[in-house]
């Protein structure tokens, strides 16, 4: 896989998790500022635990302006746009779950650069692909929708497991990359429409 | 502008923000452990999140014990005398501004400092200035302040903005400096006389 | 105290910190992914913000993969035999004890290790052995135990104070830690079993 083609699908996630991150804030009825805030670490809360639990910091947006214009223009806009956009829901929540694949992806390459061990680069990868969410939640003042209803990290998971699968029968680095991307984004879709969840506890 | 006069009024700041962490934890009748825990990480909270992000460890309270006594005196002494001081709300407020404007700048000049963009900076500078209320309001089990009521942060990025408006026209660093605390305690005053807010969503 | 029995106690902490994750995870009705992440974050979460705030990264848990596998079968085993492991609240509780003397311990040495004062260094311990339940409850959506009602966080302090007695008056590092750690065993125990608490504030 290409450099360009990573950097699109990078800023196709970021644009989702940003629309996602303003549509949760807009349903508590956040003011434009708090709408913004909580786009904001949606869509860069991930890869910033990421960064400071492998030392690399100043952590990746802060080298990088270009990502934080992006995540205020996407707000913006989800802000002003927002009846309209709500009928597009299936669309954000496939860019969504795009975004998930890679972050996962990137992640784990991440944990690779780094010479950490295999079950180390998975947990990276879903702490990348995750996190936002979790921070999101947590500011929200709800139990974070991860450990409740969606089976959204195991999606992370399986995927980083099925990479280092690929990778142990020398599969190509990009045809790997795309497997796990397409992998998560599928299983996720399926487990949604299906409404698949792992069984809870009764007390 | 002196050091000794950053000091102290970096001291100031340190001190309103851990008896107005003292007050939210004693309305919620935490223990005075827990107290004293509130009115630390309101203190403390934004300068730290500035310096993990940026990688500058261990994080500033670590490398300065007085800092940790000052805080630990402050909130003692308003457990104590908490009858008295409700009276002087309104001195607290002022010192609450005053410490925001002054950790702002600070966020600011640490991430000129370290040589990341003017966009980041004033990012830098909001965050040092507001993410002791947003720990301590999470700790608290509330929607943090800063996305409900007041524009708080408003008051730290247009600071900021001024900030290198003023550096663009070649002020001096000491005048700009001045300015910039003066507008955000100016500023956050006015709009919480004024009850200005930014305007909320109706669903 | 040699390595080894440093090692084997961290191991009993973590698996107590595992266990009782888990058992506040599942109380909350979580599935059983999102148990394992709240397990995890309870064992790992003290060392996790004690290295972070130190600055050594890759924090701890990411260089060796053994403690995640410890905890992910500390997990599923308490998962699955649930209902026999809630007859033994007390060897629970005994275990839990143990492990917030060792990690309040550790962090102590850590901040020796990175030369930070001796107030530092409690905070610190502090921060090793209590942070992983303030992170649980933190993302299980209730205040933080240790904000209300047992003096749990005490018990570290304390500890922490006896070690720095213990030193001025130059007793051996071995006794010093072992005495430290039993001390923090017992009061802890001390405290729940006659149900001492600090006096909260009535407004």
């Amino acid at each position: 896989m290409e450099i360009s083609t990573m950097q699109t699908i990078e800023t196709l996630g970021t644009v989702a998790f940003s629309i996602s991150g303003s549509f949760a804030a807009m349903q508590r009825r956040l003011d434009p500022f708090g709408v913004l805030i909580i786009a904001f670490v949606t869509s860069i809360g991930g890869g910033t635990v990421r960064d400071l639990l492998i030392g690399d910091t100043p952590v990746a947006w802060m080298r990088d302006v270009n990502y934080c214009l992006l995540i205020l223009l996407t707000s913006l806009a989800t802000i002003f746009f927002k009846t309209h956009i709500k009928k597009f829901k299936v669309t954000l929540f496939l860019f969504d779950s795009a975004g998930l694949g890679l972050f996962t992806m990137l992640g784990i390459q991440k944990g690779i650069m780094f010479g950490l061990s295999p079950g180390i680069c998975v947990a990276l990868g879903t702490i990348t692909g995750c996190f936002g969410g979790v921070i999101r939640d947590t500011f929200l003042n709800t139990i974070p929708l991860i450990f409740r209803k969606e089976i959204y990290a195991t999606a992370c998971i399986l995927g980083g497991i099925l990479y280092f699968t690929l990778k142990h029968f020398n599969i190509k680095e990009d045809v790997a990359n795309i497997s796990v991307i397409a992998f998560i984004f599928v299983f996720r879709i399926v487990v949604v429409k299906y409404k698949l969840t792992l069984p809870k506890f009764g007390y």
